[in-house]
């Protein structure tokens, strides 16, 4: 394993980071933050992004090849939107040294494993899966910082191929980033986020939308306030990234979206019979669950 | 016009406050902080929450009876949920100063004003519609803070009725509490208010119910996050505030809910199809929509 001789406590190594955003800058910060990494190399698509993220001190090295960036390295982070990570696995094929862990922060599991199982190919049992369950609305590597993980949930999705010693590298890696590392399968994970977040981007954007469709769109915003913009906040995330997922995801989230209209439709149903209590005992049930959610009674 | 003792630039004299609740409250404290009150008397139904807010300074006086709280007052503000508006109009109709002015902080505009001219009768004149912009979904005369209205929008909806200097008096009180006055004919103003606060308030009531309704609704709370967070924040909204303001405004809530449900059916055709441009160009759309709403484009 590679040190750099600046860092000599770099437990992981020399790091790529694919795909250099909100996520994977903050991740390149908080292993730096931590004195757990040796030397970054970021590779992106955007030349002023990467050399925003050399700027705030979370890459050492700038690459725009993959494979250039892989070589050598120890530990390669892929965080792209998901649809690019076929082609991001297939350059990193044949680049990987033979003891480098990859992990990824795919927002969806079952595409991301199934682009890995054809492009890693023999090397599939490198890959440890993984989704850090923080974001923000802002994107860049500009929006970066070291404490995103600090506190927050990396579902991991161990592959059956993975030795124990990966997994237990790649738990290490997302904790060393202040992470609480639970497990699940893919197929369950793919299925619990489209319910708790895929969801409500998609509800998000569509009232951005279709207000913003509107003859009288100035007005309508003119007057929205802040229960509108705490709503429509995650409306401000990035498209290309939601994109993906969305598509990633479809299967799991047409269903979600499917149980949210029945929904809907009987909360049309309560309004439209004036049915005062109905309506009452939902709002108020509701709340009750919001609360105890605040309150922690579902943390585990 | 009375005035305190010890309040000698009382503007507005003595108050009634109506429904001591987050706005009432915050509405007397903000007066007392400008010093543009005399003595403020709270009626309500909770003698707890009464007692909440004489400690907080908001009320000087509690009272249980709306016509005592109401009888020798210059200034009457009703806030209570929207319901309970034709009630509160009865009560005060008899009791009621012939120079009193009084104004209320309800959601919605038409139903109020139609219980305003059943129950007040003659004195319809006294009365300037009113709805302040600014909420929360903490509720209760503990929430309240003198600030809530500093630098929010009052959508003024007055009456053919209204006197020029009731208008100008009621527009004083408002600017008094820090806030902008505008003005909207109360059609107007409920369909603006259905299309960006109550349908939103709908659909995170249903988001939460929803999740909470499933099986594995612990694992779901489990892993929802920031994003979810804040889509459902007014998902923890007053129950009963909601219910009301549902039923009153049933018939603009009603179209905007058939609107979103057809942008909805639009969306899933565009995830069932797999078109990934065109979900990308409706999200793009959208961030870019609301980030000129952040940017202040929309403001007037």
């Amino acid at each position: 394993m590679s040190r750099d001789a600046e860092a000599p406590d770099a437990r992981f190594g020399r790091v790529a980071v694919i795909g250099v955003g909100l996520i994977g800058g903050s991740f390149a910060l908080a292993l730096k933050a931590a004195k757990a990494c040796g030397q970054v190399v970021g590779a992106g698509r955007g030349r002023a992004n990467l050399d925003a993220a050399v700027a705030l001190g979370a890459i050492d090295v700038a690459e725009s090849d993959v494979a250039q960036a892989a070589r050598g390295a120890d530990l390669v982070l892929i965080a792209t939107p998901v649809a690019q990570f076929a082609s991001v696995f297939a350059a990193l094929a044949p680049a990987l040294s033979p003891g480098a862990l990859v992990i990824d922060a795919g927002s969806t599991k079952q595409d991301v494993i199934a682009a890995a199982r054809v492009h890693l190919g023999a090397r599939i049992a490198q890959f440890v899966p993984a989704h850090p369950i923080a974001g923000a609305e802002h994107s860049g590597a500009a929006a970066a910082k070291a404490d995103l993980f600090r506190g927050k949930r990396v579902v991991l999705a161990p592959l059956p191929e993975n030795a124990a010693d990966s997994i237990a590298r790649a738990t290490a890696v997302w904790q060393a980033c202040g992470a609480h590392v639970a497990r699940m399968a893919p197929e369950e994970h793919d299925a619990v986020f489209a319910a708790v977040s895929h969801l409500p981007h998609l509800l998000a954007f569509a009232l951005v939308h279709e207000i913003s469709q509107r003859p009288n769109a100035v007005q309508l915003f003119g007057y929205a306030a802040g229960g509108f913009r705490d709503f429509t906040r995650i409306a401000s995330s990035h498209p290309e990234m939601w994109r993906d997922i969305c598509v990633a995801n479809r299967d799991a989230l047409l269903a979600e979206l499917a149980r949210y209209a029945t929904r809907l439709e009987s909360i049309r149903a309560l309004l439209a019979a004036g049915d005062a209590a109905g309506l009452e005992e939902l709002f108020a049930g509701a709340r009750a669950a919001r609360n105890r959610w605040l309150d922690g009674e579902y943390d585990f």
